[in-house]
């Protein structure tokens, strides 16, 4: 069994303001998505979150975003194709010069916010954010949703010599086309720290969530995305990585 | 002789606004100073002007600066050294993932406005953007300003294995110490082609100048930095390349 | 006949960066939007602007735009209606004072680019830009474009207590329901400059024009939307204000 | 005895980011100077900000400062007496717009951070501040920092007709000149909750303080700045509060 990575989204404070607890999260993840100054952070805060990553060796990721800063990326912007690509290219760049004077490479590319969910459902975005990606260094993995049918992206990728990393949510309810349920509907959310772990277990070990219409969703899924915010958060973070540890030694 | 080197200061654009006349320009320059989307350009003309230079076999540096777009970079920052350090290394960043899109790499290091100024007059300023650069890769050369002594530049520069690029301006009145006599004193800006014409020769000679206190001022130069904003700044560029060029084919 | 005003946009400059011809086009208008900063413009750019416009006897109207400087406010952005209802009354507030500065007041509002394109076909965005209306200056007209139908607007204005402006365009083709023909299809731009002035005298006195599916089409409309953006475009806005000088004197 | 009013720094938010703990502060404090877009908050937070000051009966107070999110505002920036001018015109009006939107006015501006320090020792810059009020409101009092020589700037304040507030700090060490030790020194910040009482009570009762260098200070203030971002903070606001109740009730 392919061993499941932990995502977190890091670096996400800036200037004066601090978000995340990055310092707690840090020791329990594989893989940080470093905010890169479009919705987030500032030189200062990427050099101090590249330095962090190192420390844990955790491998930095770029986290793209649309250039809104006060609405953190969270609003879908009208870029074009061409506007995305140039904005996502300058974003990984950026991100890779803080990581050169850290010895370090960025590793993969997670987009941010709304253009992580504009690429999810519009290809324009998607093959634009790939053309980045291959400008930069084909190499680099572009993280994207398992979802049930992931094979127009798959295709698309394969198509650019793009590497898909898929990720999937222990947190979150999935409707039946293995997208997220809306945060605005009831149970789009789970609180319970036993449902979350168990439904990061069965994405682990390939097992089917029940989507919320009902169905049986087999999400296949190379990492897991976790939020640490607040103890609580931390320490469903750590139940995780436990669990996940767990079933790595045991197979 | 040595061959002097033209500069200019591109991809000053910036979303729908236009400046400078970097098509005209790019022909007949060496080396094209590329802004870094700090004080001016953006995720798309860093592109295109990178595009440009590759057209033209023209060598792209960055042009970092302070964060401050309204005010084009010119007004000085109390940033900490620290601060400056990295807002150079996410510029220099920045730009090489958009060169590295089109088979290119950063050339030099040319910090902008206020920035250059500050780091011309205040060591630390210096230092932090040598570290910067020695961060991001020692061989980059950093340009700055030839003046009457630069035993302490050469001196620090080495201390870090940074090289040197020194550049002179061939329409611009100069003081016995061998800097730019402020623009707010009569005559600190020559506005005469032939004048322009005979400093940019004697710099690329290494033949003295008379400095605003009437001492004479030889200035070792490796660059000098040009500007085209309009047809008459064109044509001065023109012919200064052409009898640079002419002094090189006699040499 | 009610005289037909001439509004442009104006003060879309942004710190070094000039755009526009507001000297040669304020002499010729009524109505002079002005950017607030969010799209365009700066505190000094909007200072000189208010100057420009007290001088002429211009009425200046506040230009509100979406937070997008790169974009300059043509990029949709998926704000909520309260965050649209604040970043109005801010720019609005913001202008207010500039204008008191100068012993003058704002005269209108017209949101621009992407917020007015969202505003003509998102009810919720109409409200959202009339509440901050309503809670600035309930006397402060809203400008709005002159449709087939304006039935719907009309009635949401009157429930506010919101007095509408509707404005045309004598360069635009427009469709059945008296929208804009996208600058995406042929023919969307009229160049003739005597197809422009023919458009703007119909409108002026009621006539119909002919729309892109061949109906006729009678536009009632407040103001006429002019651009100077050249020579030419400047020609086109004096004929306008000469041929509309006529039929009012004539009236 | 006058009343010593005290106020604090509100509205310090941005985007998703919280800072400051307003709704503790809130009801503890008389005057609440509120950030205006430019070194911190943003349209919504303002507009909460300044409903939350109406519901507690708190003055409000424009906090204008430098264009420098990142910097929080605290880094000084070469800006023209003009530039200066301007920009603290339109971030007060923006705040005005808002207040305006509550029923309520901007009752009086004090300079944020690096703006206020370069308004305290350069009296070009104060004089640009002056005049920004003038042309708003000359009715609008500048509050400025109480030292031992308020003659300079009482006497600029005169001749543009502007009222000065002067405010005084609890927790800081004065210099023999009545301004603040640098941060950077050791027991520049006081942190014993009994010495920061005491000087409050010194300064409402003008009873003298000990300057670093031995001298008594006899500082005049209006009012007293507090910060709360914790509940140390809140408590030492409380105490303060309640100390100066008692001073007044008792006068």
């Amino acid at each position: 069994m392919k061993r499941l990575l932990l995502n977190a989204d890091m670096g996400e404070s800036f200037g004066p303001w601090v978000m995340g607890m990055d310092h707690e999260v840090m020791p329990h993840v594989d893989l940080a998505n470093v905010a890169c100054g479009f919705h987030a952070s500032d030189p200062d805060v990427i050099r101090m979150t590249v330095r962090l990553a190192k420390r844990h060796g955790v491998t930095v990721g770029a986290h793209p975003a649309y250039p809104d800063m006060v609405g953190f990326g969270r609003r879908s912007m009208a870029c074009s194709a061409e506007e995305v690509e140039n904005l996502v290219l300058y974003q990984v760049g950026a991100l890779a010069g803080v990581c050169r004077a850290e010895g370090l490479e960025v590793g993969y590319v997670k987009p941010h916010g709304a253009l992580y969910n504009d690429m999810m459902r519009d290809p324009e975005i998607l093959e634009a954010v790939m053309r980045a990606l291959v400008a930069f260094d084909v190499h680099l993995p572009l993280m994207v949703m398992a979802t049930r049918d992931t094979a127009p992206a798959q295709a698309m990728a394969e198509q650019h010599g793009v590497t898909l990393w898929f990720e999937a949510f222990a947190d979150r309810a999935y409707d039946g086309e293995g997208r997220l349920v809306s945060r605005r509907e009831l149970g789009a959310v789970h609180h319970d720290p036993d449902v979350i772990l168990d439904q990061a277990q069965r994405i682990a070990r390939g097992l089917p969530l029940t989507a919320s219409d009902g169905s049986d969703l087999v999400l296949v899924a190379d990492t897991l995305c976790v939020h640490g915010d607040n103890a609580e958060s931390i320490a469903a973070i750590k139940a995780i990585r436990d669990a996940l540890n767990g079933l790595a030694s045991a197979s």
